[in-house]
């Protein structure tokens, strides 16, 4: 075991599942893909996802007080890149991406169609970290798909996974083979 | 797409990372698996957990103010359910589970030598969830085996993961296919 710079660590921590948020306020709608989210309570069921305040989506979030996690699939590799490095400001992301908008049941952000799962959260809490904000946040509704495919992640070169997409030096994105 | 319970979305969030947190104070010190973890800061470097405040380690990691995030690979499959299923009042998890502990740099917590890495960090916040606490950390040192192996997972049937260990109707911990 060797010390070693933490950026260097980073690159050992796949898989990363992908997620979409997703939020609307007053018409205004966006999509941004995050890895940095995870589980935060069993009963009431939460999650937590770290968002840069950067992003037009924190915005979003904070002003409606709620929003969907959309979970893609081996389709939406593409559609999770041009989402993650353009702006919902200027681009409407959902025709942009190819996906479908569907109303949610109790929240004003809309659900994703072609995703694999989706749910809906209202925001309990955020907290301020180094450079992102944590959002916490009720998980009150859940929908998936009526044949669910893996998940897409963020992934290494392992042979357990099907390679869907690949920027050099930056992204990997994969699912593990069924 | 069809609404489901949200016990049953939860199913189909694999992969999911194991990481051991693993704390010591005056003496005491415990390991406490989860699967609850992210990244929530680049610079500083930094990361959240979810730790339930009827372990151990809760209150072993309030007391001490810092602890390590150990990320075993495919030899500690046992050895995590071990430790995920036993308290660190009643047994020295350490001894139990096999694994050595080695002085960190930064952290009364120990690194643990079998992993394939290791964090160790210092609290910065904590916030209540639901039933959990997130606990906020900064990265202050990383640590990689010389040959570091895939992470331990849960994992689902998929063909892409090497499954290690089952507990029926409970845990499945694999790594995925190198």
């Amino acid at each position: 075991m060797e010390q070693v710079d933490v950026q260097a660590f980073w690159k050992l921590l796949r898989p990363e599942v992908v997620v979409w948020a997703v939020a609307e306020h007053e018409g205004q709608r966006s999509i941004c893909p995050l890895g940095w989210t995870m589980r935060t309570s069993g009963a009431p069921p939460m999650m937590a996802i770290s968002v840069a305040p950067s992003r037009y989506t924190h915005g979003l979030i904070e002003a409606a007080g709620a929003f969907v996690l959309a979970y893609p699939g081996r389709e939406l590799a593409q559609a999770t890149l041009y989402c993650g490095t353009n702006s919902g400001r200027d681009t409407d992301k959902f025709a942009q991406a190819g996906v479908t908008p569907r109303p949610a049941g109790q929240v004003p952000a809309p659900l994703i169609e072609e995703c694999v799962a989706n749910l809906e959260c209202r925001l309990v809490d955020q907290v301020t970290t180094g450079d992102h904000t944590i959002f916490v946040a009720e998980v009150v509704a859940a929908w998936v798909h009526d044949r669910p495919g893996p998940l897409l992640c963020l992934v290494d070169a392992s042979s357990g996974y099907e390679t869907l997409l690949v920027e050099e030096g930056k992204y990997r994105f994969g699912v593990v083979r069924e």
